[in-house]
Order: C-alpha cells, then sequence, then structure tokens
C-alpha cells in the first residue's frame, strides 16, 4: 500500500528512537509516500546510533535537539527550514518520558522536580515546538500537526503514573493552539490516541505486557500497531483531512468505545475461579 | 441519613416493581426525606402486588398506567395532579425493557418489532412522559427529571444488547426536552448512570453477576447499591442542584473513569495462566 | 487530488439523491479513487432522475430499496453481490428524514407515529443494513463501514428536533454492531459527525442557513463542505484506517471542540448592541 | 434551605479570597449545613483581610499556605488536624492564577516560566494537597475532595490562554489520585466545572462580562452563581453522593450540552446584520 499520499509534502518528525518507535515507522511510511521529511531526537538519543540509520534510509538529515529548550527548537526550525528551503506541511511531536515512572516513584509519592519534567518532556514540549514554528511561520497554510498520545489522559490505568496527567495536558494544548493556528494559518492541530504499544519508551510503564494482552482481547479488531497507526497518522498529513482539528483520535481497534467483551470476560471468570 | 431534603416536595415514580427496583429505593428515601409522591406502574406489574405494599409504607396511591400509552400517560398526570392538589416538583424514570434480551436474539440477529418496543418502552416513553407533564404544566417551576441509565450508552457491553441503543436514545431525550423545559419552565432534565444493579430488569442480562463482579474490582469505590442511587437522586431532585440539568451523571463508584485496574489486572493475569 | 486509495475495493453507498448529497460526493470521489460503487436509494428519489445520471457517470447500478424494509434491503443486497460477483468492502448510510421537521411538530409537540419514522428511517435502517449484510456475509474481511451524523446527537440544537435523538440513536448503533462485526469478521463501523451542509436533506432544518453562518465563525477552519467530507470518507474506507472502529469522527473544522471563538463573539457583541 | 447535610463533618477549604469567591460561598454554606471548617489561603491574600472576616463569621481559623509549597502543605494539614483533633472529611480546591494572563501574554506568545507557574498554582498544587494529605492520613474514610474547574479544559474559549491546558491537567490530576485516594481509604476526588463566574480570578479573563452574558442565554437555566455553586458542592461532601468519584461535573445551567440556542441566535443575526 503506496499511493503517494504525501506527494511534495514536507515534514518534520520528533521522537524516532529505533525501529520500535512509532515515529519511526511514520517517517519510514511517510517517505513511502512521497514526502521528504527531517528528523530530529536528543543528543543523547542520537548517540545512541539507530536514528542515522533511519535518516539514511529515508535520505535526509538528524537535526539533534531537546524538545523542552526554546533556543534547541529554534535552531532545529531554522535547519528544517534551511534543508527544505522554505516552510513544511506536517510535523508528528512522539515524545514521553516520566522520571517518576522510570525511578519507581508512585502516584501518590510523586517526586515534584521529576513531575515538572515529566510535563515539560511530554507535553509542553508540544506547544514550544508549536510557538516556535507559528513565530517563524514554518508551517505552511492547511498544514498538519500530529502529537501521540494515550488513553490514560482519559480514563485511570494503574502504573501510568504523572503521564497520564501530562497526556491529558498534551491534549488539551493541541485542541488550544490548534484554535489559534486553525484560525490563522488554516494549520490543524490533532492528537492520535494509540493502542498500548511495546515500544522503548512504553516498555517503561510497569505491567505493559499483561495490558497489551489485554487490550488485544478488549478491543474488537485487536490493537493497533506501530505500522498501522503510521499508515493512520500519514491520512491525517494528507490533504484528505483537511477539516479534521482539535480532535483526539483514538486508534485502538475499538478498545475506547468498549465496556466488556466476552473474550476478556471468560478469561477474567477463569481468573475468578482459579 | 435523613435531613427534609425534599421537605414540601411532591413527585411522581415511574418503575417501582419490588423491593430489588431503584425506583423503590427512591420512593422509600424520597418519603423519608419528607417528599410526598405518587407511585405507578403497568397495570400487569401491579397485579403482582409488591407495589401496594410500597404505597402502603409511603402513604400514597399507586396509579397504572402503561407509560408507551400517551392515554394512560394522560390519566396518570391529571390522577396525580388531582392527589397532590396540583402541580409537582420531580419525576423517576426507571422503565427499560428488551424483548430481544428476553426472548434470547442476539445483536445481529435482532426482531425489528422487539426492536421497537425496546426503544419505545425504554426511551420514548421518556418523551412521552415529558410531553405530556408539558402539556398540563404539570411540573412546577425548577422541577427536577432524572431517568435511569446505564454506561453501555457509550461503551460497548457484550450481551447488553439492544438496551445499549435504547439507553443512547434516553439520554439524548433528556437532553433534547431539557433545553426546551429548562427554557420555558426552569424545569431541569438529567440522567443517572448507575453501576450494574441486581434488579429485577438487570437480572434479564446474561452474565449480570459476573459483570457486578468485575465491576466491583474495577471501580475504586465498588459498585454503587440501589440504595446509594436513591439518596444521589435525592440530591438531584432537591433545591440544592438547580442549575444542573441536561447532564449524563455517573453513579458508578468510579468505574466510567477507569481504563485498568491493579485488581481486575491481577484476576486476569491468574486466569490467563490457566 | 486521486491516489487510487480505493483501488480493488468494492462499495454500497445509501443516500445519493443529487449534487449536492454528501453521498453523491461520496460516489464521484471513491470512483475517482479507483472504487466500483452501486448506488442505492428509494424508489421515490428514483424518479427525481438525478441519481441515474451519477450511476451513467461511475459507470454502475442504482438498486431501488426502501432501507427500513427488509425484505427490499435483502434484495438490495443480493443485486449488489450479484453485480460485483461476491462481497465488497464499503458500505456508506446517509439516510435522515423527520416527518416531524417536516410537518413543523415542535419537540416538545411529537407526533409519535412520526417519531417512530424519524427512528425507523434515520437510525435503525442502519441496523437493518448492517444485519442483512451480516446474514448474507456481504462484506468482506476489514471492510468498512460509516454513516453519516451531527453534533446534535451530543449538543441540543435549537430546531434539530427529533433528528439529534435519531442521530444519538444512530452512533450507539454503530459502537454496539461494531463491537460484533469487528470481533467477527474484522469490518469496523464508524460514524461521520459532519459539519451543518446546504444539501436537501439539511435545508428541512429551519434557521440552516443562519447555523452555517455562525458555525463558519466558530470553527477555526469554517465549515467542512460536503467534498471535503467525501475526501475524508475515502480514507476511512480505505486500508489506511484499519483499527479505527466504533468511533464518532467529527469532521468539522474544529467546531465540536470550540467553546467560544472571537470572531462569534465580536458578531454577539454587535448583536447586543442593536 | 438549610438541612443539616454536613453535620459533623469538618472540612478544609482553599481559596476563599473576599465574598465573590466561590469558595467563601462554600465555606458559609458548609458551616450553615453544620461543618466545622478551616480556612487556608496565601500569606499574601490573608493580608487582603478579608478572609479574616469570613474566618470569625464561620467561628474558625485561617491557616496561611502557598499551596505550591509542600512543607507549608505539611504544616497546613498538621494545624488542621490539630484544631480538629485528627482527620477530616472534605476539601475544596478552588485556586488558579495565570502569571501569562495577568501579563498579557498571547497563547501563541506564552512565556514558559509563567506556564509553569500557572500550572502549578492552578493544577499541581492540587496533587500536592492530596499527596499531603494522603501521607498524614488527613482524610477520614469515604472523605469528600473537590476542586473547582472550567470548561475551557474540554473546549476551546478564546482568551482563557493557558488557564485552559492548566484545568486539563487539573481534571486529569482527579481522575488519576481519585483511583489511588479511593481504592485504599475510600476518599472520592472530583471536579465541579463551573459556569463563567465575575469572581476576582475569573475578572482576568479578557472577555468576561461578554462571555457571561453569552452563556446566559446559552444555558437553559441561565449561568449556575457561586452560591448555587455552593449549594451544590454541598451535596458533593455530603453522605448523599458517596458512590461520584473521578467525574467532572457540570454547574453550568446547561451550557455544556447546548450546541445553538434560539436566544443566542437570534441576538447572534442581529449582530451579522448590523
Amino acid at each position: 500500500m503506496a499511493n503517494q499520499l504525501l506527494k511534495g509534502k514536507k515534514g518534520l518528525i520528533f521522537g524516532a528512537l529505533n525501529e520500535q518507535s512509532i515515529a519511526w515507522k511514520v517517517a519510514e511510511k511517510a517517505v513511502e509516500e512521497g514526502a521528504e521529511i527531517v528528523l530530529t531526537n536528543t543528543a543523547v538519543s542520537m548517540r545512541m546510533g539507530a536514528i542515522q540509520r533511519l535518516a539514511e534510509k529515508c535520505g535526509t538529515i538528524v537535526v539533534p535537539a531537546d524538545a523542552t529548550n526554546v533556543e534547541e527548537l529554534e535552531n532545529l526550525f531554522d535547519k528544517t527550514m534551511e534543508h527544505f528551503g522554505g516552510g513544511f506541511d506536517f510535523m508528528l511531536h512522539s515524545i514521553g518520558m516520566s522520571p517518576n515512572v522510570r525511578k519507581g516513584f508512585a502516584y501518590d509519592n510523586l517526586n515534584y522536580d521529576f513531575l515538572n519534567k515529566t510535563l515539560d518532556i511530554s507535553a509542553v514540549s508540544f506547544h514550544k515546538a508549536m510557538q516556535v514554528a507559528r513565530r517563524k511561520d514554518a508551517i505552511n497554510e492547511w498544514g498538519s500537526i500530529v502529537a501521540l498520545t494515550y488513553m490514560a489522559a482519559q480514563r485511570t490505568v494503574c502504573d501510568y503514573n504523572d503521564m497520564a496527567d501530562a497526556k491529558a495536558l498534551l491534549e488539551s494544548i493541541a485542541r488550544s493552539f490548534g484554535y489559534v493556528y486553525g484560525r490563522e494559518k488554516r494549520v490543524r492541530v490533532n492528537t492520535v490516541s494509540q493502542s498500548p504499544t511495546l515500544t522503548t519508551a512504553g516498555s517503561g510503564v510497569a505491567g505493559l505486557t499483561d495490558l497489551l494482552e489485554y487490550a488485544e482481547k478488549f478491543a474488537p479488531l485487536g490493537n493497533g500497531t506501530a505500522e498501522e497507526c503510521a499508515s493512520y497518522i500519514v491520512t491525517l498529513f494528507s490533504d484528505y483531512t483537511r477539516k479534521i482539528t482539535m480532535q483526539n483520535l483514538y486508534h485502538d481497534g475499538g478498545f475506547s468505545s468498549m465496556g466488556m467483551s466476552h473474550e476478556v470476560m471468560a478469561t477474567y471468570i477463569k481468573g475468578l475461579e482459579k
């Protein structure tokens, strides 16, 4: 499946770390669909090397930037526009990290410096990227911005911890900035709420394997994979979805609209009997 | 707990069948809180006799009415207003029945005459009751109307069948009529989305016991009981909640805002291992 | 923009009446994107003739069917499968009509026979079409079904009348059937909640022109047009969105996520001053 | 209306500044309903003096605390428990402030130090208060915690700026902590989403008067007043609502469930003609 959906379009992709990353799949898929891209990630993650391979594969560059640092973002947008010879058309934000999760601080025992970092890295960075983009007029009219999120922003998932709050903040930023950017430049901003996925970021969440298994049985179509998510995001970057904005869009096999499935209940009953 | 929350108020209660009924608990609680009430149910259910005991306990009458029949509703409102000597202040709709569920027709094998009945009994009857009330100017200014519903209206619960669609319709009717009735007479209309409950109506749903058990572990506070639901509904009838309208209010121990609980996951994992 | 997004796919489209119809635009767009289609509408609307022109343009047939009549639907699916030589991949439901709106019955003065018709035509017909499809195994694995809806299903719009309730019922049917069809055949079912649109159906709603004007200023990107809606629906029929199901998707320029816009407020203030 | 709804209950109230404050009205109402309370606000706001009058009226003390400072919160909870001779039953969080709004930084020109403060003061402070409460086991079983919020958390309201994002974060914190606190201590946590209100905090928002006027005409019951909001919150602190948790509850006269009202449209049309 490759239909030149993004022919002639250019985009900036945050957050590709390795082949498991959803951002990685989006980069590959976008190029496959005819787009030119620029990749970015932190200097630390660049030293891990994988993203350079992706850049080669995609025939592009990687510009290092800490997405919480406005100056580095300004440099990133300058370099990206230089690379493209002007503005571009789409942007993916796929960044999330909680020091509280990493260090094992439970939700009723949060370290507030860590919480501040969780929010800054996972949510405020999205505002920063858009504010810098807006100032530099980096995104072309009818451009499209997507950030990745997770359903825990609406419904509490045990062990997802302060990432749930960060995702709620991220989704609100999408709406708030979507109004401003839409009104003034016709740029749309949406979040995609993806099934639990075994990425490097996701694997930090305790019990992710169990959650994946449960979600697979709860969602009528099973979990969305990273590849499928990338295909979906490509439609949101394309001109087929120009009037979709300020939405939180579930790519989750139907999980979010389920209250109870036969499959989950059958397993649960077995568990009770044990 | 009894604080004369409904002192001086009068109300009409649909749907008390026996002591398990939420409507039964609401009737008792409303009287305990100082209200006068009138009870109604179908002629058939009246012959089962229990509701007469409730009427005696509450010092009131039962007026038989088929809530799908406008003429019978007209008679009901006339009799109720006669009993009260004028208008009244609150109304509870607690009516639901699906012939498809009863007769074992699965959701992809619905009998459409039965579906029509499910919708008429469980949802359109609510519109009919309000339309008749409105015409007869039966409900006093700042009156309060509540209908009982269930979360399957938003999220599919296996085996809840066409009742899910009926509840979605019911909730929409609450909003739509709430606008008209609010604007013109300051009457508010809300739905209460209650935990699964072992009532006579509920027990028709296949696997309700398992669902109850699951919900008890999924909701941080456990399921809301019929008594607790009645207490909550009393606040919605009182003057403490005058500006709450057109809302669907979850009384479910937090179930609706949960994505995954430790307790459910632990049991689920046991089931997987089995 | 035409990328063969639906190359090799086949679909059935309900509800194209004339060039203003969203279904008409979807038919044109689907064919443009490589799909084969079959058209259907009521015998009455077929006599108006326009749909025959569309069929010619799309190189296909029109099969008359009253979507509220199961036998006619059975004939429709038989004929469609005969035409395609087997199952097909997508289906559009774009059917809505309220006799209460047409005859001027206000929401607190509904005619209940008419309400019954509103629900049957605008919502239950969707269930009927899917149930017949399911029985005949008409839709291929990973097929996609879309029905058109409107935001009044969630938020009351004055004068939208009982169509709001019908749309709420329709959206619930999409979720409920989406579970069954997804679990068993990987078929997804979604609703698209479109901006107010000047179609023949829409123009029955009192004050639609004013609402369009308001929505244009409220939504950051302005209203979605019928053409844009068709482009969006094509992505939902394509293989790019395989794990999207049981969702209600707003194609509305951001209207649904707005609380207040500068533009609307400015006009409103002028109105106050007058 | 005073029914000893909170007889024997004790509570801590954040955020009463002057007679316009919702927290002020809640304090008065809670005492009227039989509760004992402790008041708290920042040292700065205490120097403005009004809160001392409220304390005298309510027969209680004011404990100064900066709600963003964990040590000051620890002192606050110690002093409050000392005053009550042990744990207490309810807590109100009514705190919000945006330096970006105050200093006139638009949403696409945010100062990020200010954003950090907006989030810390208006949302993270709620987590801090609950985390300290939890550690000190300050809240009795079946206790109730409420925070005040606003609909801009779901739908963008021009000029509400970064407060919208702070409120979204606040509401997420309520859900996330509600799970932990509910599971372990039966303590419930909800947010009340109140109509726009002319408080000192609210008056910082540009165009609030116009928004109030619009909302008054959009909501079928008109805006909820601060007094009405206080009455509602009292029910949430009472034992009548024990199974309501992790909910965002609109106290807004129906605004949140409206898409368009006749009254607003009539004025809007006048504005168009002008």
